[in-house]
């Protein structure tokens, strides 16, 4: 029997996922040096950890397990692509709260790392974590075939660099007029980069574990864009008409630093209408998984509608 | 015929693989997206390429080439994987030279990258060449198996992360009494790891590309150990009797910065026995591949002796 999956059972799916991976993360960040190590100094392994085991979401992560779960790939193995492409996620955190960039002292309402430790221990957490991300997707429980496994590494690195991420948070500070004339960026394709790709990759993640055919990867690709572009409305409106005690962070930062955002540039309601066409784009690009798409349809429509 | 590589002889040699490798580089840093990238924004790819196109020494490199040499290993893969390794170091520097690590404004005569650009893209530039080594460790130019270019990606991240490099410089921060009461560091195992673990690298990558038998790659090991050490204590030497000159910075920074270093820990004339020593062990670990071994033999020597 398949049901669509409710609100209530995606919920539970998520808090699972993200059990899993905050416990698999624990164990990958312990203060054991790995075989090719020397050792792990306490200071760093400690802010590694206090940036990374902090019950968020997880969101990357299980894009990437429901993705691979489609296929019957082995949970395990999706878990710990998921851990790598979360230590990337936080990572990219920790260096974007720094004052040099976006000067943030609260993340999930707690100090940033930067405030917690200081400066020069959150950037090497961040570098840290960054490194250790290509440790965890070469490793052989992550997936049987080496080929699989260097895909992965590759497109990682490629969502996540100056073509992906890091080219996306340049873009964005560019935008903010920093380093001259301020000229409104394309925020379709600066979200595309600095938080698109990742989670775009969570999907394709699964695709490449599950050995996916061109029209199941073509597919995860499309969902996964749609996804993304998905998440940052959402997130842009929250940040207009959000809580600042729900988001663990002050409300209107976007305004606070002349952002232009997808509000900004379609307005709160052809921002809304936006992200109605890509929850319906984001249903359509799974047709060809029939109903074994209801977890990822069910994820679309809860990054649409969250509240943090 | 067979003879002993002279000094003048290892300088061309150097010469032409650093050569190679900045023309390598150039091309891998080029402002057109690779496939599953985006863009690459003019900004950040810029300070890329002035972080990296410099005309360094390439050790590193000249390291993975030499090893891979012996092996008979095909020259384009040895370059492609001494290019990833370099942008490793290439990224390190900048990071390390920000105001919040050792807040340095020059380094090989030129202002460093945040003086250059700014602390936010000089930080975002060092991520983005830390995550562009993984993607190009990965390519299929750098050896035909997979295994091995899976092999190779993993020691890189233990090389550069928190068990290796990035955990040096940790240990080295917290020996400055940063973090409350300075301890003197481990002197051999900070430079094992901050400097140790990626010249280190450069030769066990040439073990791996060479799918080295576990005599050769433990020779290789054992080598790249002594050469790092090497390198360390003529390095503490130039900076206490080193032209400011010459080095393209100014030399005394440990003094300044109270770091204990090989030279404060066993005297000028102490350190140079130990170099000395290590010369001895690098020359007997290459014996199993006998006269093969002569350029890494000159490459020991050239480092103990360099005046920069």
């Amino acid at each position: 029997m398949t049901t669509a999956t409710t609100t209530d059972d995606f919920a539970t799916l998520l808090d699972t996922t993200a059990a899993e991976t905050e416990a698999l993360l624990g164990t990958l960040l312990s203060d054991a040096p790995m075989p090719g190590e020397i050792a792990r100094p306490r200071r760093l392994i400690e802010a590694m950890r206090y940036s990374s085991l902090n019950g968020g979401k997880r969101l990357r992560p299980f894009l990437t397990v429901a993705s691979a779960e489609m296929f019957g790939v082995p949970r395990a193995g999706a878990l710990m692509a998921g851990a790598a492409l979360e230590c990337i996620h936080c990572y990219s955190l920790i260096h974007d709260d720094l004052p040099s960039m976006d000067n943030s002292d609260l993340r999930r309402g707690r100090p940033t790392a930067h405030k917690k430790y200081d400066d020069a221990t959150a950037i090497l957490a961040g570098d840290a974590l960054l490194t250790l991300a290509f440790d965890i997707i070469t490793r052989d429980e992550v997936h049987r075939d080496a080929g699989v496994r260097l895909a992965l590494t590759r497109a990682l690195a490629r969502a996540a660099g100056i073509g992906g991420m890091a080219g996306g948070q340049m873009m964005d500070l560019a935008g903010e007029g920093r380093f001259g004339d301020r000229e409104p960026p394309d925020v379709a394709k600066l979200q595309q980069m600095k938080t698109g790709a990742l989670l775009k990759y969570g999907c394709i993640a699964g695709a490449l574990l599950g050995q996916a055919s061109k029209e199941q990867y073509g597919a995860l690709d499309a969902y996964g864009h749609a996804f993304g572009e998905a998440f940052q409305i959402a997130d842009d409106l929250l940040d207009v008409e959000g809580d600042a005690a729900a988001l663990g962070k002050p409300a209107g930062q976007d305004a606070a630093l002349g952002k232009t955002t997808f509000v900004t540039q379609l307005g709160i309601d052809g921002a809304k209408a936006r992200l109605r066409d890509l929850l319906q784009q984001a249903d359509a690009a799974l047709a060809p998984f029939g109903s074994k798409g209801d977890v990822l349809r069910a994820a679309a429509r809860f990054v649409a509608e969250r509240q943090n």
